[in-house]
């Protein structure tokens, strides 16, 4: 089992092209996904994949955002055997609802599907993003974009 | 030229397949995109396209982040001629650099990229990202998710 | 869990774009696979897609045989979390190990990867395949032809 | 003209990548196939292409077996001019009806389109795949499973 | 057989998704094209295919044009059972070098390639292309340009 | 700006792969076209890519030519700011209308598009295309062909 002891409560272990170089070319990889109680796999995108989940064990609550101008929030409750998707380059999450562990399985459409975690990419990139770009796109001011970006 | 009279201090014009029917199928659409004085396009994603960018008036810094676990941020200062890619699916922004408004036109390789602002769709999607996620998330007290997402 | 009360001892459950429209134009598909002691997921292949099996519990053999000329069998057992990929096209099958049940999770790379039975296509087909042609290309008599085809 | 005196009665000459180099990535290839009085093309597979064959000299009957749950056989006799198409991936074959040499061109969709021989696949790979899913899979006694691959 | 009795001396029959709709998607197409002795299959290109071709009957010249700025001219002599390609998009054409009729099947990697015959678009667009543009594009008097578009 | 002091009034300065390595795989392309004033850019079609085009300065003239049969030219008069596309392989031009210099930028949708000029193609291959060809296929004296082959 991933080891989901850290900020997250959650653990994911993919196997794309980098850990199994017999998916070159071949279109699809796999990531399995442990959640401690009350974990999340926190706002993402896979700038080149879909990604089908089902869960294995546990209960999530998953979701993703559509794209503008609507910016809605498509989400359900997933119980064991459940099965969704998160389109192409959306933004998505998970979340245990559970008392307990949950697992869930994913596959994705393309052997090199890349994550971008949005905290990370946007507070913790190296070097920091100039700070008036973070004051602006957010709508903060300054003191909590430096506030934010000391997190990561 | 596009109304830039916005927080942002600028305006995208899109000629994609919803603008154009005829490029259904054909994998190409375009963007211009009007800065006022230090205006800014903010960080977003095309979740089904590249992009190459080209500026026609003006000095732009152009970014994007790369995908985990680098999270590295690769700019460039762009004067009028000057071109710049931003690969599929990877978190971009550009800053107009100058004292006058800058135009800068953009290819993307889809009739249909879509476009994901990144901060409309964790703090102004509909209905809200429940708290809980984006505190862990963005490692921030409620407090603040809440005064982020009452200014989308 | 699927029903495995059958001649081959497994059960596959299918989420592609049949089970889930949403699938359409994405790429992607799921399916899980169950199998009774000793049960088998007989020979086939997927006419539009590569398969990643990862296996969730029980210990399966996985084989599957390289094109002409070659006709090579690659095989390997696997052991819960183990992962095994089929190559588009490919014929492959899986065996159950282990004493008791087991289960798989397969990710396809189509959201309409198809399954072609190799067994069912031969000599299951409506109508049969004119005896002559199976008698010569298995190199059999046509009685051995007629006894299979009975079954199925 | 291919050799055509062996079992099957017939000689598939191909011209794909491996034999004209300057087929990379074009997505294209071609064969001959002749045919000896009553020879069969036995049935196979191309794991990554589509064929379309034109019969250039003779009578031949072409057909495939559409994928589960309906196992549909299509057939159709051809004669010189006539066309006919095997979607990708599906199982295929052609038999010459007529009392002469027949002749058929047919194009690929793929530069790399690979042949799966089913009988060889199943029952000739190397090394054989384990008795017993073939005497599940083919529903038949161990023997016979024996005797069909000691002919391949 | 395709009837030859015009100017270029040849004809072709095409079989793509308008002749045959269950080639749609599938990514293939085939022609026949017969030649009258010293017939031509004028310059043309497809704009969403390449081409493999096969000479049947006879004896041909085939050649095409690389793309700017080398336009090199590659051709090749072709008899009974050669082989020869035309990469996608690339002004190609042949020549019946022999005394009798030619024939000749060609693969192609689209079901809807299209046919742009170089002199017909040219010079016999509907309306014309205006004078100016092809006295310019091809360096002779407008005279010359009248009289040519007389022909198509 | 690009020079436009050649016989055709215009230049292209392309941005492709060829020029801008990190291009690669990333199915997009840029190119600045420069009008001088009644300049024109030839007849010429990309094989592997649709362009999308979009006026910066001045008025002009863009067309194509849709394939055979029908063989119908499509054209509009282009003022700043206003967008054209030119489907993939199709012949196409563009003419400038105004009395000063013109500019536009055109998206392509591939990283190496190609360029296939038809006048340089046709009459300034290397080595040139052998002449009754092209005789037949413009339908014009052999004289005029090396006329207009004397040019290129």
């Amino acid at each position: 089992m991933g080891n989901t002891s850290n900020d997250m409560g959650s653990n994911v272990t993919a196997v794309a092209v980098a850990e199994l170089p017999g998916l070159n070319t071949l279109g699809i990889s796999l990531a399995r996904i442990d959640f401690a109680p009350r974990g999340i796999n926190p706002p993402h995108t896979h700038p080149r994949a879909t990604e089908i989940l089902i869960v294995i064990e546990g209960r999530l609550l998953a979701g993703f955002v559509t794209s503008n101008p609507e910016n809605r929030l498509i989400t359900k409750v997933l119980v064991k055997g459940d099965v969704f998707v998160f389109p192409q380059g959306l933004i998505h999450f998970q979340k245990n609802l559970g008392k307990g562990h949950a697992i869930a399985i994913a596959g994705l459409s393309s052997q090199n599907p890349g994550v971008i975690t949005i905290a990370n990419a946007m507070f913790g990139s190296n070097p920091d993003i100039v700070g008036d770009v973070l004051e602006k796109a957010f709508q903060v001011d300054i003191k909590v974009v430096h506030q934010i970006q000391s997190k990561f």
